[in-house]
């Protein structure tokens, strides 16, 4: 028996989106996602996953990237998650949209009281969504080829998982990651209420910085936009990614500032089909 | 003095989604439109308008139907309205989604007292926003080069506008448009409430079917894309269109049975490139 629901498809460039619900035990609700199936293939698909930003949902991407033209023509499963647990009850919540809270789980486990519950969206992404995925879909993808992108928090998300994973995806690229949260004020508010407001070790182990500075596994390439009109550019921490990686000579960063474009969907549209064809190279080689 | 207030504005695909605000006569009210003005070319932009369906806003086709990538590539310019007047009282509104009422405006100008102060949509869309556009974009469009397509109510819209002006649009497309309006109930009673429940005479002149049956000007061509998995299939009466143009000979129609696809935005960003690229061999030509 399935332990997925279908909630709706649609024919989409001869592939098809597909939405499904199902029971989270690692964050103790039920969720939601969106796949897309590509067209039928003589060779199994490969699975791209995208991890959405602040206040976005498992629709956002789906909906606005424009990635399904390209998906269909690489071959490629895509997988849509949501940002953060659903439907609970959170009590004295801060209803700030940079969290901690609904569409702002940041990718980690939480620690603390208030938020370890329901707050383990690294869990639930790298484990518990991932062998859901490899289970149900085992008919149409390739299970050992995952790769993983993502835009701001979600930028944030792909290069956590990716590092701290071991070879569990096969490449990485970001949108405007949130590079370097424990340096920005909203995105420390959020870490020190999942993890701790003393536990300093605990937050770097989820800041990208941190962890391409310390990474010390096998060579991989990552690349990343930035847009130069962007509205948190000062928040993002772009220098500091670009600082990080240089000191690794384990990471080679393929930094692309994009010139004048902001934080928005209408960015990730133009530059969809480059990171999209970038982890086709990864997967279907 | 410039008679559009910018409310935001997006780098896109190297030209610019910018989203204005204006004050409408013809509506009574303050209404907003998106353009997406492509990058700068040494030949000013072809126009290309699109009317959105029921319940949509001037957001939903520049966010989701993928069309400024290839807008872009064609040097089109494209017009974005909303669907009905907004930000006014209507008394005992009618709640449906269908309308009579926001997001339902069917382009056409009402004559009943209680809609006529406000839901003037063929007149604001053929005559108001289109001097507006040629005014404030004369230095970016080419004013003689317009052409119109819609999706579903801006099927029926672009159909009816492209054959009531005479000459103003180049050309036409549309996906599942209303075909026949007054032979579906929902539909039918909005055209009542608008234009009077005994008036048939006038309801006729704005439904396609009847247009096209009795269009009797330059022959022209007309490409109308219908998902066969439509949900609103037995509604739009796609058969009655073939039939009206198969009846006269100055119409060509292109009618394209999209297997398996449904009404959404996954369907038409399937098919966007196919209308722009139509219409940009009557606009760059």
């Amino acid at each position: 028996m399935s332990n997925i629901s279908l909630l709706s498809k649609s024919k989409s460039f001869n592939g098809e989106v597909r939405r499904y619900s199902h029971k989270s035990n690692s964050l103790s609700c039920d969720m939601k996602f969106h796949v897309y199936v590509p067209p039928k293939s003589s060779t199994p698909s490969s699975v791209l996953w995208f991890l959405s930003g602040l206040t976005c949902t498992d629709e956002n991407f789906i909906q606005k990237s424009g990635a399904i033209q390209f998906a269909s023509q690489n071959n490629i499963f895509l997988v849509c998650p949501d940002t953060s647990p659903r439907g609970i009850i959170i009590e004295n919540p801060e209803d700030k949209w940079q969290g901690p809270g609904f569409g702002a789980g940041y990718y980690l486990d939480a620690t603390t009281d208030k938020y370890k519950t329901h707050f383990n969206m690294f869990t639930y992404i790298s484990k518990e969504l991932f062998d859901l995925i490899n289970q149900e879909f085992k008919d149409t993808i390739n299970v050992n080829k995952h790769s993983i992108f993502g835009h701001s928090m979600g930028g944030l998300g792909a290069i956590s998982l990716f590092i701290k994973t071991n070879g569990q995806y096969k490449s990485v690229s970001a949108f405007s990651p949130i590079s370097n949260p424990t340096e920005c004020d909203w995105s420390l508010h959020s870490f020190k209420q999942y993890l701790g407001s003393e536990n300093k070790d605990s937050w770097l182990q989820y800041d990208p910085c941190h962890l391409l500075k310390n990474y010390d596994g096998k060579p991989f390439d990552l690349m990343v936009d930035q847009g130069s009109a962007d509205e948190f550019l000062n928040d993002l921490k772009f220098d500091n990614l670009q600082l990080s990686c240089k000191e690794n000579s384990k990471i080679n960063l393929i930094a692309r500032l994009q010139d004048g474009y902001n934080h928005g969907y209408f960015y990730i549209s133009t530059f969809i089909k480059d990171h999209i064809e970038y982890h086709s190279k990864y997967l279907n080689n």
